[in-house]
């Protein structure tokens, strides 16, 4: 079992912009001071178990293309071995973090007994990896979804011993997470909605949802665990409709059974563009709305409506979001996970690597164009002075609830307004976004 | 102006399903009972201003279609033409609400005061027609979009100036609308939003949003207005994207900024599906968070990603819509409004006339499919038995707050527990649908 | 092998509209005349192998969920015990035909030569399933998109290997069709398209799919086979783009290559809204354009931009489609066949049954509504009507040819023509639609 | 009539990428020469009159919002200005080539005549400035779409005349076109489509349709114009659907109606998005079926379902599609047209020119990251390589005809050929693509 996988491929490298070596960096560069803060530790990159190393290349049409050894069967040896490959690859690829479900590192059975001893040995290797790698855990979450028996929901089920089940294995993959040293826990709910309202009661499913994570909360402070609780909102698929459509979606839940400030969002490119928006708009919202929290930086194919989760390429996409996140104040438990696949074409190694490399350097140049961005203080500064008005006489007066909407109209009456439009200027500030 | 105007038309009769009749009712009859209540109760039907007597059949790549005597010009005198023709459809049509803005019924100038004398003349013939015919009003609302001083927003404008100036438009129509017995006030907030975020503060609009409505409600009890306060939520157009985007980011909204037990939503299909949504799942969301309020009742065209406001003729959608309204106790001060209009080629009064007509037999064929939902009790039955295990033994100490993440972890892990799926039966459940 | 599998269901009867049996036809009537024909000829229904009796309940993010004998693994043992179920489904259901793909009936190994002596003895038995039962092949298929070597196509392989062993598949199941008197036989390019255009040469590989299917329509003719070849549009999924995206697109590779007399459309109603459209105009155009060849009636979710497969529950929409189809003379080789899914959680046996008894009633309501459509002649004459123009006069000198542009601007110049629009009427249609 | 329109704006010079200058190009710089050609000459950029001097910031929920002196009215005065103010902005941004329809020149009346004169003023002023200047027509085009005439078509009306109108609006355009030296002939067919099925005969309207373009291709003979031919596809909006839905649909109009030797496309990437395919897939499938003509080069917004028509912003997107048309020999007689509008809210003179400037930059930047890809020559030779074995052996014979499917059926059994995938590197591509 200590026989190197990645036979042919060692640590990859920070080679500059000049190279055109494949398997090196360009851009992605961990010690590079960004802001006062190394690369690293902006963009706290995280590998996830599950695409890079337990996804076969199948689709919904066809069977798996790649060819991992550790992929032949659902065994604990080969849990192992993939645990193996896991960190090999963290190494070669010098990330600082990875992600995992525990379905992903190790069988879980039929039962939750049957999962824990599994789990138990899985920790185990687990931790002696963290230990001599030094890669940490970004989060760790439950697999509520492929099973089975989550087939109509985990805490939504209308079986409350499938929410029981649930709860079993949040609670444990929550402690692991903790004493792994994990710095955030994450939830998705991908059967949490419905096929079909017919056979709904969305009323009952949406407390029963507001009922699990208050225990999840609950049980977070009683075990001591200090990381962010986080949700991650998709709108869609697997089911017809899932409750944590987008970020506004969930702030409305969580605002209405109390958990507003105990749960934060993970939010992804990807779940983004299938909810309608732009990935910078639910950035945009969740710093709005104190909600920032961790984020997977896969997104979406513009002309397929299903969950393509490809490799970040756009380094201008990644730039206006990094440009939110520094503004308010970058990122602190969270970081940017690839919850990414590569193509079922791209069969080899090599391709897992490449998709991972391309992905930390289009993040690392949206990084320094961000730093660019704040550098020269113009797009910040354009909005500052856009508003500039809200800061004092009538607009203050109006915020600060001085006014009245009768003291309102009659100033507007009584005064004859007649208020003139001011460019807003778009095509300029797009000019000026490609100039960094 | 005592003219007839529709002159080939009389009061639009009803003459049953076996009519061919294209300008009688072959299934709204407004007296009819319908679980205890009339229909015409029960749909509480409304025609809207904008529509159906002020757009000329302009599109983007195209001029008026419609000829209309009142449309030549926006003139006092034709803003009464158009008062009287409205009223004479109305009463032709046999509806017993409308609704509009201040902008439709008469010319609003360029100050406030430019407005207030043209209000004060149409107010009194609007009183005059209500008295004469018994139509009412369902809602006012004020136009805080067309005119070019709210290209970047009323409330979220980044000129305060321009807040004082909506205030004053709202507060205005507000006061009228309570003067005519209004039941409720709408607000859409069409430019409440964004067209790119280089330019905007979102936080900042969005304080500027909520202070605005917070005054908008304090003004309603100032003034005894009873009537509900409506939000329609619309995802994007004229925007990229509206802070409104759907129910569940007003709902957002609300309970962010303490409102929501004061406002409600007005619900339009239309914009439903241009969120992402089925009209179903809004309306089940918003009743499953207490928001019902009203209803435009408008559909879109599903392969057209704007806003085509075409009049309904589904009766399958509109009953599911209607299972779930009256289940949950049916309209009180909301009502089925049609913010609809004839396609740019429907150009003739008949067309006006046949478009209303479908969709109000569209209506009340729902309503009687609906009827017969609720009188077998099949849908409704199957739920409860779906989701029986809640209601008592280990589902209600959930929901109960008696059970702790690790009391479920312990009875999953000591009982063995393995859940076994039960069938969703959504075939079934699709087929039945189609049987009513 | 001969124990009967669905042990509680017997043949499914008709018990007409009141019925509220759900395992009864409450409009599917077969021998029902409709327009001097059987129903059951009119509609001709197939059910599909692979959905119906191999997709096991299987999600991109979740486990199969159904429990059926012959899924346990991919043996010949199993593939006999599937067709014994599809043939004690067919007759009970009662249904005419059915389709398949070579993958679905039995394994098929690695090379060509493995597959060979499975599908001969699966041969056999459906040999003695159709004659024992009557009911009859609508269309065999060769499975180009599962496996691992077709990840990057079929026939647009860059591998020309490949395409060797994709045309001995089609010739195979080609042949085979032939012999058990199939009446079509299909193409559905799943892997006929590309992932990304950076490693896609289009031209090349648009060439190679003309001359794979100028082979197949060769082989056709060689063997004797007078069914018809039919191509499966669909835009996307697996890939980001499949070269037979909708009707329009195949209608223009058939013309490029030469094949526009030879090669046909099976249009699916779920392809169709994937791509932009809706199933009617799918069906127009292929009528316009003498492509209309057989159809997949499984519909899409509106909100779900991928393939859910339904099962057809909207009696309208049929009835719109059947309304053109019957217009244009009927089916003739083709029918209706449920490329349809069960919902994932619909597991039992029962849900099978009920999910293609609601697909064929809805066809039937389909079917009685589209007889009524023809025989008051409404719609028909509304539309002769409004282009009488072009059958006389001037519409008919143009359409034949006898005017220059030249000549029209002359005219137009010189008599000073001003058209007048007239009224499309599209409300009233619709109205007139939900008549029927 | 002589007086600077654009008072404070002078010639937009060239700067260089360290400029900071709003009003100053960074990166397209008209001399310099890529592959061997001037930039001015490889990019052809085109300034349209409609977007840029006619449209006043009006959407479907709001006025106009600029304040522009020859908008006020449509008179012949306000023409003459317009076209002033159109060639002082060509001369003062630099671009070679402008678009116009008919109607955007000048007013044109209700009847044929009417038009004449006031076309034959402009055209005379045109043809000065064309003279002065050294600009170019790249094309023109009629309008065949805003007056209430064509709300149901022009080539496709029910009525006839409508059609002579159409053709004698055509035939004076491109007489007009031929006069000036326009290069191509544009026909957009915004109302060549369907609002509803219901009212629509598409076979004949399709064979009017194909009649109109024949006639248009004759004319262009027979008046010995030598310019192109084009048809600009677009899916939908105006109407529900239009007959030139994107590149296919078109391609297949033209082969069915014998044009596609005469016709070209003119493709704009908006509504390539709008068809859901990539504006690269358009091209490639444009340059794959030989109609490559031209371009409109304005995008839309991904979350937005109607005609943005924005400016390009995005270098990478423009640089994808310029390695095609340059790999397929460049532009001919097409250009890079602007058929761009500013946002509502950019309502001051320099934010037209910024615009413009930015999107001159954008296509300046792909043109020059298309040189790097062509240059060192990995992107095609990726692909050549991966295509090899269709170039010799068994893939030539294939395509040459000299293989049945038998034969091939025979080699792959004989030969128990199993052939193996090979990686499509699409994670390296996107990564080398980044690289330039
Ligand atoms: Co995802
Ligand atoms: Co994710
Ligand atoms: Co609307
Ligand atoms: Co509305
Ligand atoms: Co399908
Ligand atoms: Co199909
Ligand atoms: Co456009
Ligand atoms: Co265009």
């Amino acid at each position: 079992m200590t026989t190197e996988i990645f036979k042919n491929i060692g640590r990859i490298p920070f080679k500059g912009p000049d190279s055109d070596d494949p398997l090196a960096f360009r851009d992605y560069e961990p010690d590079r001071m960004v802001l006062g803060k190394r690369m690293e530790d902006h963009l706290r990159v995280a590998v996830c178990w599950w695409h890079t190393f337990c996804w076969p290349g199948v689709d919904m049409f066809g069977a798996g293309t790649f060819d991992r050894s550790w992929q032949a069967a659902d065994t604990l040896e080969n849990a192992e071995l993939k645990l193996q490959a896991a960190f090999e690859f963290f190494e070669k690829l010098g990330v600082p973090y990875f992600c995992f479900h525990d379905a992903d590192v190790a069988p879980l059975g039929e039962t939750i007994a049957e999962g824990d001893a599994n789990l138990a040995r899985i920790e185990e290797l687990m931790r002696a990896g963290i230990d001599r790698t030094g890669v940490k855990l970004l989060w760790g979450t439950a697999n509520l979804f492929s099973h089975r028996r989550y087939m109509a929901g985990g805490a939504t089920n209308p079986d409350p011993e499938v929410f029981a089940f649930a709860a079993a294995q949040v609670a444990r993959v929550l402690e692991m997470t903790h004493r792994l040293g994990g710095e955030n826990y994450v939830l998705w709910g991908g059967r949490e909605g419905y096929d079909t309202l017919l056979n709904t009661d969305m009323k009952r499913e949406m407390d029963q949802l507001g009922r699990f994570l208050s225990m999840v909360v609950e049980h977070k402070h009683r075990i001591g665990f200090t990381g962010t609780i986080l949700i991650e909102p998709k709108p869609m698929e697997p089911t017809k409709h899932q409750y944590d459509h987008d970020a506004a979606t969930v702030h409305a839940f969580l605002r209405k059974y109390g958990l507003e400030k105990e749960i934060r969002l993970n939010l992804e490119v990807n779940h983004a563009t299938l909810a309608g928006h732009s990935f910078e708009h639910e950035v945009a919202y969740a710093i709005a709305n104190d909600l920032m929290g961790s984020f997977d930086i896969n997104r979406g194919d513009p002309q397929n409506g299903w969950d393509t989760d490809q490799f970040p390429n756009d380094d201008r996409e990644a730039a206006l979001a990094l440009f939110h996140i520094l503004s308010a104040g970058g990122l602190t438990s969270g970081g940017f996970n690839f919850d990414a696949k590569v193509r079922r074409q791209s069969i080899d190694a090599e391709d897992l690597f490449m998709a991972h490399i391309g992905g930390m350097d289009t993040l690392a140049r949206g990084l320094l164009m961000a730093e660019r961005m704040i550098g020269d203080g113009k797009l910040a500064g354009f909005v500052t002075e856009r508003y500039a008005g809200w800061t004092q006489g009538l607009g203050a007066d109006i915020l600060a609830g001085r006014s009245s909407l009768s003291d309102l109209a009659t100033l507007a009456r009584d005064q004859g307004l007649k208020p003139q439009p001011r460019s807003g200027r778009q095509e300029y500030l797009e000019n000026l976004v490609n100039r960094y």
